[in-house]
């Protein structure tokens, strides 16, 4: 079959010719219709992440056909039986097990959920690792509550996109912050209250003047960003981090996260049972993920290249 | 009346003549046998809290008679109805009300509990604000389990000690730091499984090796040293954060709080509704509150500089 496939850590990613998947006991093979990148595959070819075995198919979301069923696959490998958080020795689909960047995958069989029927092939692609991450952030750690306001940072990002569907699916107020005027009207348009440009003076007290302060505040970048979140929460506050993209906190002050009884929840992937209520969410609500832009699977270089440049709004997905 | 007074902001305290306390409607005047000290009493000598006013009577903790009944008294003055976060305008006694370091105090009826019949006069005045401050932070906020690791950093201070018993008393295994040998052999006197001077290199790595990781940590100091808690946690561990007289904390990265689902959880002080919960939890385990000394009325200035040198182990008691 053909498959993108790291031939060796460090070399570019290939469109190659691969074996095709060999079912072990309790594994079905699925006949992947789209696949959708996540940062984690970028930071694989560019060997920043652990665990990189090779040659390996990348890919850890993926919607196909098993005997003429339409799934999504749920690309957990062990997350244990605890909500609270994964075994150690979890994985996801992709590395070090074949993924979803392929013709076919083998996966165990109640890794497959039925493709919510609103959804295309591709959608339904973006939804698996993004969705679930945004989904434990917002409703597990976050315990967003109708009303609530919210502040989603980086809003291109697809994990920042699925939570912001959520949230404002849930009923909460959301606002946004990006580096590009651009994205904040997209998310404007698509119900934000408002956005900021985090790399202007005074982006934060803009925030908490068009808001009167943060319920709920979803963010993956960390950096000096961050250190400002508890200045424009509220009382009782939850702040929810699934990533330092933009690296240590400086100067973190312990004084308003007690003062402000502010909780900062460390979260990511999410467990099996999240991955359900995740796809139950979407259906309930006929939420549609956001997609970027399709490319073919054999095109997948240039797919990798536009995540890596951070121009994506919504996801960016394969066509098998 | 004697009482401990602060006749003006940056002036030493005094003990002085004042008025007797004239309750308003819905107060009682109670007959205080001893009272107790907090670090805020300290700070305020030194002008270092919001909101002084002039002439006050300081303390927050307090026990005594009101018509015959054995009370120790709620310090909490409008914390509302939320067990999240107190609201905005909540105080407590002393400052700007007047407070316990004096022979009669004035507070709502509903403050006065009933004092544990195990407990001394002085044992009774040692427990409202570091009880209520430590039982929010132990169950509400660190959400602690019998068998749970736990680690209480700077475990002389009067709501560390709390933290210390009230884990012991349900079924934690506990791990203390001080900067001194002495009060970490204390601890271990009372059932501590061990602990680390955290002024000598490495002490994080001891306190790991020793308990295999940590699922609660409970800290007031911040500073440099919360950086390293991450790295001593397990997966799902809860750092709970009550002050931070050691000051900001640089380098805090997002990484290790992501992939470990940690929560840092603020605290401060207590609901009502956690204080009878507190106060119940103490008569069940019949838990005596550690008193470092007791000194009369007379003498609260020696008794405040001995808590500004930080010698103290456990509650320093004013007796009326």
């Amino acid at each position: 079959m053909k498959a993108i496939v790291l031939q060796e850590k460090g070399q570019p990613i290939e469109y190659a010719d691969f074996p095709d998947p060999q079912p072990a006991e309790g594994e079905v093979v699925v006949d992947l219709k789209a696949a959708a990148l996540n940062h984690r595959d970028v930071w694989i070819t560019k060997g920043m992440y652990p665990g990189i075995q090779t040659p390996g198919i990348l890919g850890s979301d993926g919607a196909g056909l098993h005997e003429g069923r339409a799934c999504v696959i749920n690309p957990n490998i062990g997350w244990g039986d605890k909500r609270a958080h994964q075994r150690k020795d979890y994985t996801i689909l992709g590395m070090p097990k074949h993924g979803t960047m392929a013709e076919k995958v083998a996966v165990r069989r109640d890794r497959l959920h039925d493709k919510p029927e609103h959804l295309s092939w591709e959608e339904a692609a973006a939804l698996p690792l993004g969705g679930l991450t945004a989904y434990r952030a917002v409703f597990t750690r976050g315990q967003l509550q109708s009303g609530d306001k919210v502040l989603i940072s980086g809003v291109g990002g697809g994990v920042a996109l699925f939570a912001f569907q959520f949230a404002l699916a849930a009923g909460a107020e959301v606002y946004v912050t990006s580096s590009s005027e651009e994205k904040i009207e997209q998310a404007v348009a698509m119900g934000a209250k408002g956005g900021a440009n985090y790399r202007e003076d005074g982006w934060h007290k803009q925030l908490r003047e068009a808001s009167g302060g943060f319920d709920v505040v979803v963010d993956s970048a960390g950096g000096p960003g961050f250190a400002l979140f508890p200045k424009i929460c509220r009382f009782g506050a939850r702040i929810v981090t699934y990533g330092g993209t933009q690296g240590k906190v400086p100067g973190f002050s312990p004084q308003l996260i007690f003062w402000k009884q502010i909780s900062i929840l460390g979260t990511s992937m999410g467990s099996d049972e999240e991955f359900a209520e995740m796809i139950a969410f979407v259906n309930q609500h006929q939420l549609k993920p956001v997609v970027d832009r399709t490319y073919p699977l054999s095109e997948a270089p240039a797919a990798f290249q536009r995540m890596d440049e951070g121009q994506q709004f919504g996801k960016i997905v394969l066509t098998v």
